[in-house]
Formats: structure tokens, C-alpha cells, sequence
């Protein structure tokens, strides 16, 4: 039986995990439901879609983060100032619903006075993270559309720092004049690394790097598996060059999808940081059992 | 009557001038019908749709200069490779055409080795430029969707270098995350002028504050104008750090649009520069004018 629903809800995909009150995942489903889908009246419907069946006759508490939190989102949940711990359900905005077996409440994102920084669902694979590694004191990166590096201690988040780095990838390999050189997804491990150290040493050089991927098309052939390489690398390479306060000297743990993180892996590798990956869907869930959990405490 | 046709075939647009032999325009006329919208066949129709009517009974030269010389567009010319002077039209491609009024010659672009780069149409406005100014030396900045800076000494562009920063502009501000605080098309100077500042002094954080205009749209309401001007100075700011080597104690002459010219004059005014602004469209006209006449001069 169903006793919680744990859902990841963001701006692509929605995904819903069937618990038990002992943590245990009955099952897990998912689909393209995301933010980007949906105006705010159909984000009730798009839950009773995906998961209605697991509900039972009595009320079934539901705990969402990510973009469903946002103000475009289901119910506006207000961000939690840094530094803090990754927000608790005591935190969460609880949504009214049309049905009576639903009891719906949001996980804040948080937020960064200076400079002036925002994540949202990122926040609650960091409690995961924690949840299981309560000792950690280092840095966590989550690779993405929009990385962020996070600086843990004593269990809060102190500071972050978002990067448009995902989101620029995909629009200059897909959008941009480089789609003609950046074609299918292959890989040149040689040709990222050499691109992230160029990107590294001389980030100003960036949008002059970026047209050379075009030209080395037209002139010398660029073979598209270089293309794509050295256009993550010059990007990642630039990213690293500016984020140097965060992980130089320190434990690092990657939390993403998996060849992304293989990516930022290896870059942080050659600059011999110790790097630590994990599995992302792991931590969303873990995160929001502590999230649950939490609840149980303050409740009981 | 019309001598001969002038013409700048960019992907985009299609523009004509009619001329007589001493130079003078005798109606200029344009469209929409650039390279991205023509296959190979399409380039002949196109013209005669444009101006077949200006066509006399006789032989009409057609001088070209832009992508429709690029391998994807009407036929190939191919690239001269710097240290060069403009290419003139005994460096130019003849295309067999159907209608026997036209004799079409497209100007070559120009290539470098290393770094690794190219432009196509820009040539012809530095032409246009030293046509005007014989006596130049100094760089020239050619602001656009691909901005080129080109070193010119004894009549030759020397050098040049490419940056994405127009087509990075448009893409973020049309399609990314920032769509959403970059509306409109407003401006404000002094913002504009401290992301310039921003963006030179520290380029490898472009990927940060980029992220910082959406964050400080959903926390502060940063106002659009305010969000637009930041966003082109921190890209220009980046470009002017890279591009140093370029501007640095030079004489800078300015070719392009004028509202981008403008950005980019008091970004480079602010450093002290003296730079010059000029007619984008003048230039071009002058740089085929300058061909034409070295025809005159080479069948004389």
C-alpha cells in the first residue's frame, strides 16, 4: 500500500515514487508532464494522470520539489535564504486541491542575496546527499542545464554559484551557427581535455574559441565528435576557470546525469581533485524521504 | 541606364545597387531573399526577381560579395588567405547563368591558418573602407552576428579574429532562460557601461552572471532595459578582454549597425579610444565599387 507519494517535479519531466512509511519505493513512474507542459490549473489533473491508482481511500500525502515550486509553477513555495539547510517540509507551502484524498505541500528552493543566485529541486539532491553523508564538509556540483556549485559545512548550504553552462551548450550545438559542425553525440576524450584547459587559461577567449570550432569546419574538416568535445571543453574549461574558489583544494561530489558528470569528472580529475560521483535520482529520492522523514519527526 | 549591378548577398538578405560606369547609384532595391532561404537553383530567379528590369538588351555584369559565395550557397569562391589585400574581382568566381544578359562574378571571402578563421562579406567593407581611407593603418571592428577584428597595414588586413557575441546575444536573449527578463528592446547606458567593466575584468565568469540576470529578475525585478543592457555588456566586456591585442593603443574604425557601432564605440570610448564610425552600407557599396573599377582597370 501507498503510504506517501515522493515526487520530482520539473520543468521537463515529472516523476512520482510510491513509499511506504518505511522509506521502502513500491514503484516509481514517470513522464514528460514537466513545468513547461502545463498552466497551473493542470498540475492536479497531471498527478491523478501519472499516479491516481496509487492512491487509497484515505489521504495520501504528497511531497513535490522542484520547478512546480516556482511562481510560473502549481503553488508559488518562497525561497529559503542562504546560509541554511536544504529546506524541510516544515518549510513547504501546502497547495489546496479539488480532490480530498490529495495533501500536497511544495519544498522551498533557496535563494542567494549576493551575488544574486537561485536553485530549485537542486537543493533537495543536496539533503539527499547529506542525508547520507551527514559528515560532509566539501563542495557538491551539480552538473546541468544550469550548474550549480554548492559549499557545504556543518550540514548547510553557505554559498552558491549558477552557470549557464548546460544551457549554453545546448543552444550553440543546436540553435547556433556551430549545428552544422556539431552533429550527432559522439566524443573525443583527447580533444575535451586539451579544450578544457584552453578554456581554462584564457576564458576571455571564449567567443573567438567558439567561432574557431566553425572555421576548423569549414577548413580543415573538424570531424563532429571534436566539434562537440571541444565545445563542451572550452565551455566547462571557462566554467572551472571561474568557479576555482569553490574547488581548489577541496572534496568535490558530482550530482547529475551520468555522462555529464563523467565530463565535469574528468576535467576536475586532471586538475587532480578528488572527485566523488553519485547518482542523481538517488539523491532527489533520498532527499525527499529526509524531507518526509522530517515531517514524521515535527508530527509525531 | 544600369552598367552594372552591385550586389550584397548575405544570408539573409539580398540587396542590389544599379550603377553606371562612373559610379554613380542609379536605384538600390533589397529583400528578404538571402542565402538561408535559397537552395543552388534559386540564386538566378531570385536576382532576375529583384532586378531583372534593370537589365538592358546587352551584357549586365553582376558583382557579388557575401555567403552567397559560401559552399552552400550559389557556387563557391573560394578563400584568400591573409596576409591580403580585399580581394579584388580577379580573385572572383564566374557563375554560368541561364540568361545570357548576365555575367555574375562573386567575390571570395578570406581565411587565416591560425587561428582558424574566416569571414565572407566583411572583406568588402574593409575595401569599401580603404577605398575611402588609402592611407588607414590601424584595426578595424566589424560589430555583428559574428564580429571580426581585423589588423590592416599597407592596405592588407594582416590578421583578423571572430567572436560569436552577436549571435550569442540573440540567442540568449531570444531563447534561453533570460528571455524571460530580456523583453523589449530598451536600454540603459549606465548599466551597459559597468557590465562592459564587469565583463573585461573578469571574462570567466560570464557563464555566472549571466545565470545573475535571471536571478536578479526573479529576487530584485531587474527591469528589462536594465537586464537587455547588462547582458550586451558582459558579452562586449568579455569580447574587448580577448580582443586587447586588437584595440589596444590603436586608431579603431567601426563598420556595422548603428545601434550595435554605437554599443560598441562607447564600450572601446570608455577605454580611452578614439574610434571612428562609419556607414556599414557606404562601405559596402565603396568596397564593390572598388572591385568593379579594379576590373575597369585590370581589362583596360
Amino acid at each position: 500500500m501507498t503510504d506517501w507519494l515522493a515526487v520530482d517535479w520539473g520543468t521537463s519531466h515529472l516523476r512520482v515514487w510510491a513509499m511506504s512509511h518505511t522509506g521502502t519505493v513500491q514503484e516509481r513512474r514517470s513522464n514528460n508532464a514537466g513545468m513547461a507542459t502545463l498552466d497551473q490549473d493542470g498540475y492536479e489533473p497531471a498527478l491523478l494522470d501519472l499516479a491516481g491508482d496509487l492512491l487509497g481511500t484515505g489521504i495520501t500525502p504528497v511531497l513535490i520539489c522542484g520547478m512546480a515550486g516556482s511562481r510560473q509553477g502549481w503553488a508559488e513555495a518562497k525561497y529559503v535564504t542562504v546560509p541554511c539547510s536544504p529546506p524541510g517540509i516544515d518549510r513547504a507551502t501546502h497547495v489546496a486541491t479539488d480532490d480530498p484524498r490529495l495533501s500536497v505541500q511544495i519544498l522551498p528552493g533557496i535563494k542567494q542575496t549576493s551575488p544574486a543566485d537561485v536553485m530549485r529541486g537542486e537543493e533537495t539532491q543536496v539533503a539527499g546527499f547529506l542525508a547520507l553523508n551527514p559528515k560532509f564538509d566539501g563542495v557538491i556540483c551539480l552538473p546541468g542545464t544550469h550548474t550549480k556549485w554548492a559549499h557545504i559545512s556543518a550540514g548547510e548550504i553557505v554559498s552558491f554559484r549558477t552557470f549557464m553552462t548546460g544551457e549554453l551548450f545546448a543552444l550553440l550545438s543546436q540553435q547556433s551557427v556551430l549545428r552544422h559542425n556539431v552533429t550527432g553525440q559522439g566524443w573525443d576524450a583527447g580533444v575535451f581535455a586539451d579544450a578544457v584547459s584552453n578554456g581554462m587559461s584564457n576564458p576571455a577567449e571564449l567567443a573567438a574559441r567558439l567561432f574557431s570550432i566553425r572555421a576548423e569546419g569549414l577548413l580543415n574538416d573538424l570531424h563532429a565528435d571534436q566539434a562537440r568535445a571541444r565545445l563542451s571543453g572550452l565551455l566547462i574549461g571557462s566554467e572551472l576557470a571561474a568557479a576555482r574558489p569553490y574547488w581548489l583544494g577541496q572534496h568535490v561530489a558530482l550530482i547529475g546525469d551520468d555522462a555529464l558528470c563523467k565530463a565535469y569528472g574528468d576535467a576536475l580529475g586532471a586538475q587532480g581533485l578528488p572527485v566523488e560521483r553519485t547518482d542523481a535520482d538517488r539523491m532527489t529520492l533520498e532527499g525527499l524521504k529526509a524531507a518526509y522523514l522530517g515531517l514524521k519527526e515535527n508530527t509525531a
